[in-house]
């Protein structure tokens, strides 16, 4: 394990991919993992890229990645997958990898799903991204779709969050889109060859006005990623953004709140487990009955199961 | 506090409402509540209505409400809004009211936010729903928004799914769609007067033949709520989903699912709050720059204040 973890310090990309699984299947390692990693990370920049399938996501992180890479840096990708708590799937990263980065060791690309575990969607996504820069990424994109809570909790994860948007969504989207338009740092208006560009820009710029003002005005700019038009102008955005944290205070507190997720994270994921095996021990065909015919009510049923699994510890 | 409860037994509205906002916002009175009302429930047929905006699944509530209430059923309604985390809002529930179900007393309608909480998005509902049941409602429709893993834990409360489809929706939506698709007991294709009904009925029939072969089979109906169209023959399909869940094996690995995940959802409740206060003694500004900085680990803190927790308790 220490030398699975000194390689992936070092940088190669097969145990930096194991190191992921591992925090992927909540492996009983992670916690020797993340403790030896934790000292080397906290110097990425981290970026989450979010919104609407067909906002032309996957091209623009793919720009994205080419024009990052110029800069002589290393990249890091995380596609969050909308799969199926059901049936899994990856889509994003596939498209990545297709999109001839696989063979580049420069660039690191790798899908996880949205499956719920115990510890949170956003927990595995974190560890993964902490991973990737503890093994010497400088930038890290974390790409998701969707609009549900879980999708908002991993943005929370990023430094800096871009909204993607599109021209020709309905009015539905855009009500959908409320809770992460708050979050949003930099607003791209992808797609903007398309009819309806200016329109949505001038929309986002007066929720903007309309929202409570702050330090700092997200910008929003146009982007045509397939035709590689806007991207040196996203890509200095997002950076400028790196820097007003970097500086401010607005910068340190947004930090702070990560670091408090990491603990909560953690904990939660702790205690967790203690009481999945405490139920575990428990659950038989009796007690589901005892429930079912109000014998028994699960208020009472948790009650007992916390002190016992006190008293075993304390 | 138990006047209360015995008024909201009694069937009195204001008192339900007023359990349900305890539930809400995670009154400590919660536990108290829930044990005296947890005896009382179990007796209520409770649907979950879920699909995208647009699909018209507010009008065909209304419809639905209208057809349950001419067999003499008292009806609760929850509808649960994709409201922003940040600024809340409530769509469907307004909706609904303005369909002068208003001022009818055996009609119970309550918006609930998306908005995260500690225990989870699904645990106020399902307890919602537990109180409405207690208090003497036969149905409670349950109305969801979204595609995310929020959604699908709330429509896991129901003992049947229906799903509202609608002709003309993309193909994103199919696939963001494919965690939800597994979980249906019923399809309905509504505003089928539309062109491509057909052809959805058609695909849904076709994934339906390529998926594992369940005891239930969910029927693929078409209704057109707005013209009154196909409501009782989707009134007849729930009502059959429940016979079969009351007869057979299946419906009873379906009621021990939903009592384990109330169990969960409880622990998983009170091990936040553990959590959350150990935390928040402990938690201060130079533990947080002890953390930017690297010289202290979350893991490490983590177990830390775990053993804390339990010394504290033990």
């Amino acid at each position: 394990m220490d030398q699975l973890i000194q390689r992936a310090l070092s940088g190669e990309p097969r145990s930096v991919a194991r190191l992921i699984s591992l925090v992927e299947s909540d492996s009983p390692f992670v916690e020797r993992v993340m403790k030896q990693l934790y000292p080397h990370s906290g110097k990425a920049q981290i970026i989450g890229i979010t919104g609407s399938p067909g906002a032309g996501k996957s091209t623009l992180v793919d720009k994205l990645i080419r024009r990052f890479k110029k800069d002589g840096k290393q990249v890091g990708i995380i596609a969050v997958d909308p799969s199926s708590p059901f049936s899994g799937g990856a889509i994003l990263g596939d498209r990545l990898r297709m999109q001839d980065h696989a063979l580049d060791p420069d660039v690191f690309i790798r899908s996880m799903g949205t499956r719920g575990s115990l510890g949170g969607v956003s927990r595995a996504t974190h560890e993964a991204a902490l991973i990737l820069d503890a093994c010497g990424k400088d930038v890290i994109l974390i790409e998701t779709v969707g609009v549900g809570q879980s999708e908002i909790d991993i943005v929370k994860i990023a430094d800096t969050v871009c909204l993607v948007l599109v021209p020709g969504m309905g009015d539905d989207v855009q009500i959908m889109k409320a809770g992460i338009m708050e979050i949003a740092d930099v607003f791209l208006v992808n797609k903007a060859d398309r009819e309806g560009a200016d329109k949505v820009v001038a929309d986002v710029r007066i929720m903007l006005d309309l929202s409570p003002q702050k330090a700092w005005r997200p910008p929003v700019l146009k982007t045509a990623a397939e035709k590689d038009t806007g991207i040196d102008e996203a890509a200095a955005a997002i950076d400028s953004h790196s820097a007003f944290l970097q500086k401010t205070e607005e910068g340190r507190m947004r930090r702070y709140a990560r670091l408090e997720m990491e603990v909560e994270g953690i904990l939660r994921r702790e205690i967790a487990s203690l009481v999945e095996r405490a139920w575990a021990e428990r659950k038989d065909q009796g007690v589901l009955e005892a429930l079912e015919e109000r014998r028994m009510d699960p208020y009472s049923l948790a009650g007992d199961l916390l002190d016992g699994v006190f008293s075993a510890r304390g």
